[in-house]
This record gives structure tokens, sequence and C-alpha cells, in this order.
């Protein structure tokens, strides 16, 4: 019987609360959780907003009632403040509850990441908000429906910065996306952000490159003037900041835990931190990166559940490690699809490959049947090898792109060899794809093009 | 310089002429094909007949234009009607033109596959057909639009008999499908089928399993009755048989060419048949497959191409082998996609594996997001290994199924095991998946059973 202490109940908390009833029953398991809402998934937040999605609680991946009845304990609204490793004890302190101190036989520490406020001067104003948590997402729904603002400016042109641009254009909001560097969605090639730049313009999404944002003030209760490089100059009735996260470990920190790479936790595969019978999993710690075979900072949730998973396993006796990440990623920007997996060229380049990137362009399915649309694909690949390094894709809603990258993200795993995809042994049917599929296609292109 | 002799312009064909003279410039390619349809995608006939595709030109991979644009020589409407191995020639006879000797230093023979024509009394009725070229198409085209008929008898519930289900229905006649199975598209699992059967009937079409049809007589010249076991008996205005198809190798047989299970042409993995300077592609050999480890007959439009390109790259000189089919297929009918890959648990068992083989349903994408919809999952594994042997999928046109398939497709062709895919590093955003993927989720749900 082990007692399994957890703190933080999303994502990796919770599936490694889950994992550790199902591999052993008679564990008894706690999570300390600084909210009310265990297991929400922050990734449908900007649903919600849009109002895609009708009621906050459909977010929840499981309810609280859920979660209790697998035996799990809930300690809601409590803080972590203090570890003690030698003692094996967590004390934890209500919000309006006396602090309290548990024990425990293995700890998970799975505190999250936080939005990075970026050094802005006149950041407090009350139509200015970061989106992280559920009660951020409260709190811009809260001053939408009272305020009624009619433009928004968004600070920020990543994955939610862009997500957010598409749910607040869908809500009727005149939307603008400030981004310091030069193109949006700067994870992908400038090639495919400008063709998500073009899409956010065809819905009235103004996009404005290059540009870092330096102060804001009010210009009244209800309106905010930024101000920035190159002469940028906007007014708009809610702000929203979407800059990057960074991972919570202050907690960590001074229990004496190492940290890494922009302070996120060190683990080793077996998602054990340096402390004895202390283990870390999810946005707060660093991940293993399977192609740059080294430790950096990638908080994902698809990655936050799997470290979660084997951290529960391994804390009630398992041993089970991390076969490290890839980076794979997709994200809807009204009706495109971005997504890539392992390294893009310079990535490659950086961790001493030879890289080749070749931009091929398909049709997502056999043209003369109704609907195809074009599908962008640059692939990345070692010139001296032929080893598939990495793949990025744009194309429709409809085009299959978030499986398709899980078709390159699947071969990565293995090590594959560009030339080997022709190999595989992938569906076709008419309405779908065609006879080779275009990850097939773009292989073709880019050995052709690596001679 | 290679004078390379191709026999038949679909698929295979095709691919190994391109393959061909793309591995070496110097090379002399020349197609001899029965009709005057190089490349056409039969795969499409369907889309035509429903009205989908407006232009029966646009069923063409490329244009004859384009094929002789990249020096590949084309002798259309002729028939090679015989092949002497040892004088390394063909004769060939066009159509009105005198039989002519064709010399060849590589021979390469795709001669496809045709329908199976089914011992039915009465199968000559003029409103009877089969389905399988694009002349098939233009017969079926021409008497439905000559005709009008308002109602269709399909015999055979396979892939070709459902498409055609939809494609009729679509064209507003009334369908009725007749199977001798007990379910329709046996290729999937009853319990898969059983969700075809339902999608059929949603859309007015009439399924009767458990049938085999023994007679036709002609009511009119413009009506037919079609009598079978269990007392069927339906008259319709126009019948379509689709009941699979079988190599044809009369030529190769005649050549001396050893032929294999069901008469295919017995092939090695570089695509060598058993006389020299033979090779063979396509619908019309015996194929390789990956998990069975034996070779099987499983025509594929997609193995055809496969194999043509390993063929065409060998008749020059190259060295490239087949590395076998899985038997990955999807199809879609009506608002459904079905598609499987890998082994089902009776092939599995008679292959010498220990199967389990589990059933679970997830929503294809995060339920909060509109528009999720039921993805059903089989999965097959072997009880012992724990090694993935197969899968089998139906979900809605809108869940990825065909991409999600080709997952399991990629890590079918790695060995994996079923409880490693959850190691796999798959893409997450609520409108396309759950952050463990069904495909994950699955696996999960067959390791909770393998216990």
């Amino acid at each position: 019987m082990t007692r399994l202490l957890i703190i933080g109940g999303s994502d990796a908390g919770i599936s490694a609360a889950l994992r550790a009833r199902e591999c052993d029953p008679t564990s008894e398991v706690s999570i300390v959780l600084a909210d009310a809402f265990p297991n929400y998934s922050v990734c449908g937040i900007p649903f919600y907003l849009s109002g895609e999605v009708a009621d906050w609680h459909q977010l929840a991946h499981r309810t609280t009632q859920e979660i209790e009845d697998v035996g799990i304990h809930l300690f809601l609204n409590s803080v972590a403040e203090a570890i003690d490793p030698i003692a094996h004890q967590v004390t934890v302190a209500g919000n309006e509850t006396p602090a309290q101190v548990l024990s425990y036989d293995r700890l998970l520490i799975a505190t999250g990441a936080e939005p990075t406020l970026p050094s802005i001067a006149g950041i407090s104003h009350p139509a200015v908000f970061l989106l992280r948590s559920m009660e951020d997402c409260f709190a811009v729904d809260h001053y939408a429906t009272g305020h009624r603002p009619r433009t928004a400016l968004i600070i920020g042109g990543g994955y939610i910065g862009l997500e957010m641009a598409d749910a607040l254009t869908l809500r009727g909001l005149a939307v603008t996306v400030v981004e310091h560097a030069t193109s949006v969605l700067k994870t992908v090639d400038p090639r495919l952000g400008a063709l998500v730049r073009g899409e956010l313009e065809r819905h009235s999404v103004e996009v404005v490159p290059s540009v870092q944002v330096e102060h804001m003030e009010g210009v009244s209760d209800q309106q905010v003037r930024v101000l920035g490089t190159n002469g940028f100059e906007r007014q708009a009735d809610i702000v929203l900041i979407a800059v990057g996260v960074r991972p919570v470990t202050r907690l960590a920190h001074s229990a004496g835990l190492t940290l890494g790479s922009q302070h996120a936790i060190q683990v080793t595969k077996r998602m054990e931190t340096t402390v004895p019978d202390i283990f870390a999993a999810g946005d707060c710690v660093e991940t293993w990166h399977r192609l740059l075979n080294a430790w950096t900072y990638l908080p994902l949730g698809t990655t936050a559940h799997k470290q979660g998973r084997i951290a529960g396993e391994n804390a009630v006796g398992g041993n089970r490690e991390f076969a490290g990440t890839l980076g794979t990623q997709v994200v809807k920007v009204f009706d495109l699809v971005i997504a890539r997996t392992g390294l893009r060229d310079e990535e490659a380049r950086h961790a001493g490959y030879v890289p080749l990137t070749v931009e091929s362009t398909f049709w997502d399915h056999k043209v003369y049947y109704p609907g195809a649309r074009p599908l962008h694909i640059l692939l990345t690949g070692d010139q001296r090898t032929g080893q598939l390094l990495g793949a990025q894709m744009v194309g429709a809603v409809q085009g299959e792109v978030a499986k398709r990258i899980d078709v390159f993200a699947t071969a990565l795993f293995h090590g594959m060899r560009i030339e080997d995809l022709n190999a595989l042994d992938l569906s076709y049917t008419p309405p779908f794809s065609s006879p080779w599929d275009p990850v097939q296609m773009s292989a073709q292109a880019w050995r052709t093009a690596q001679r």
C-alpha cells in the first residue's frame, strides 16, 4: 500500500493518479489542487470563449465525481506551500482552512506552467488578460459578457494567440494580432506562417508582425491603448496576452529539486527527480526529445498525459520509461489546420544533422472528387543518411492534417528513412487520399531534390 | 539503354514506366494497353456514375499527353497476344491494325484483374452489368442515361458494391444490395458490418444478406427479375454484379510463367517472375503479406502502384524489394468511413497467432467541441506477445478514419507492441482528437482486456 500524494490536478496529475490506482488498487492517492477544477481541458478554453462550447463544465475531461469514484482523494482550493523531503511531508493551506501537513510515501509534482508575463508597462488595466487557467477563462468571459467589447488586441501569434483570434472573431469582435517575430506561428516555417496569416486576413483579422509591444495605457476604464516598436499603436476594448509559458517550479526548487533548462524540473525517463521518492511530470519538467537526444523544455498536453501515466505507474512500483517527445503539435485556425512533428531545418542543423527541407504541395484527395484542397508539406531529412527528421503541414479542415502528421510522427518514432515511407501500406479511397498518399508523394519529392 | 515493354496501362504499368524513366532516362519504355484509357483511376468510377465527378476525363491520374511527354510510348487499343520469352518478343494486335512483333530487353506483365463472373443463369440481359474497366463504366452510364432506370439491384456487398449503392442512391435510384454472406463488407468484422448496414438502410438502401443469387430472367427489355436462395426475388431496372475479381494471367501462363494462389503470377519481392527478364506487378500477381509471412492474392490499387514502381526500378538495373502488404483498405459509404489494416481475429488465428480482439468506442474528438461522432475500433493483438496484429475502424466522414488507420498501419509495419502505441507522440487539438488519441485509447482498452 503506497501513499501517493500529487500536487497539481491537471493533465499530468490526474493521469498519474488514474494510472497508480489502475496498477495498484491498494494505493492511497490524493491530489492537492489550487483551484476547484481538476482535470480541465485548458486546450478547450478558446472554444468556450468562442461560444462553440455552450457550458464550461463540458471542458472537464472527467468530473470531480468521476475522479473520486475511482478512489482518488481531492483537496480542492488547496495550495502546497512547502515540501519536507526527509520527513516525506507536504504542508498544504486551504483558502479558508488552516494549514495541514500531509504525509506521503511517494510525491508527484505536477504544478504545470503559467503564462509568461512580458515586461510591458501598464499591464494591470482591467481590460488586459492572461489566459491559462479556468479562472482566467471565466475572467475573460465575464468581462466580455459584461462589457461587450467590440475590438480585441491579442499579443502573441502562437498557438493560443491564433486560436483566440479565431474564437473572438467567431464571437463577433474585430481582432488584431501583434507578434514580435516576422511571421505568425513561428513554430512552423515562415512559408507556412504566411499561409496562416493569409487565412487570418481572409477572416478580417489584422496581423501585425515584427512589433515588440512596450507600453499600455488606459484610454478609459474600458479601452486600452497599446504601443510598440515600429510606431505600433492601436486601441482595443480588450487585450489578451499569450506570449508563452514557463514552468511553475518555485515549490520544487525550495524543496531542493534540481532545475534544468528554463528552470524546469530535472527528471529521469522514469520521471524521477533528483530527490528520493519525488516524481515530477507535465509542463513543469524537462522533457526528453527523441530526435535531439537531449532534455528540453517543450510543454504539451499530450506529453503531460504520457509523463503522468508513467510517473503514476512508477510511483506504485512500476518500471516504465518515457520514450521521448517529437514535439508533435496541431492547431486549427479558422478553416486551416497547421501541424508539425520532429525537427525543423534550423533545429536539425543545430542538433548536428545535415538537413535538407523540401516544400511540396498536393491535393488532399483525388482532385476529381469534390472538395479537394491543397496540402502543403515541408519535409526535413538528413542529406547524408536519408533519415526522416521532421514534417510540417498546412491543409484544410477536411484534409486529415492532424492524423497525416501522426503518420509522420509514427515513422519518426521508428527512425525511418524518407525513402522507406514509400513502403508504408497506407489506405486509399478517392475521397480521402491518392494511391500514393501525400505523405509518400512528399517523400518522393524530397528524394528527387536530394539527388 | 534498356528496352522495357509493359503490357497493361493501369496503376502498376504506368508506375513502372514512370519509375523506369526516372531511374534511367536512357531507357526506352513502351506500354501496350487494350483500351484507350491509360492510367485511369478505376477506383473513381463510382464517383463518376454518382454524378459527383462531372467529366470522366478527370478520372485519369495523368493524361495520355502527360505520359507521352515523359518519353513513354503508348500502344493504345492493342492486345498482347503472345510472348516469346526466349526470343524476347511480344506479338501485339491492334483493333484494326495487323499484328506486329515488339522486342524487349525486359518485359513487365501488368494485366490486372477482371470481375469474377458468377454462375448465374440469364446473366446476359442488356440491363445487367459488370464493373471494372472504363468501358464498363461508360456502358452503365450510357444505359442509365438512356433508359433512366428507377430501381437498381447490386449483387455483392463488398467495397465496390457498397460504393455503387451510395453512388446510385445519389443518382436517384432505389437500390437493393444482395449479399451471399450474413453481413455486408465481409472484409471487416460482422459487428462493424452491422453498422454499415445501418448506414445503408438509413439512406433507404435495402440490404438482403445470406442470399445466393441463382437466376435472372428478363421481364422486359428494360427489367430483370433476379432469383436466389431463401426465396429471394426482386425486379430491377438495372443490375450490377460486383462479386470480386480474379487475376488476368492467361497470357502469362501461356508464356510459361508459374502461377500461384488464385492463378496469380508468382513473383519474387523484386517483382521477378519465374521466367528470365519478365517482371510482373499489380492485380495479376501474388503479393507478399508482411504479417502472414506468406504470399497471398490481395489486389489493391495502392499495392499495384508500389509493385509497379519497384518493378520499373529493377527492370532498368535497380535492386529494390517490395516490403509487403498489410491489406490496408478504406471505403466511404454515405457518411460512414470503414477502414482496416493487418489481420482480423480469424486470419491471425489461422496464421498461428493467439489473437485477442477488443472492441471499443470513443469520440473522434473532444466531445465538447461541436460535431464529435463515435469512432468504433476493433483492435487485434497477440495475447502472448502483445504484438499489434490488426485494426478495424468505423467512424464518420469527419473522423479522420483513413489516416487513423494509417497510424496503425505504420505501427504494424514496424511490428509494434500494442502497449507501445501509448508512447507515440501523436497530435492533439480538441477539434480533431483527445490528449490520448483514440488509437491509443483502444490500445489501453486492449491491454485492460488482456489481463
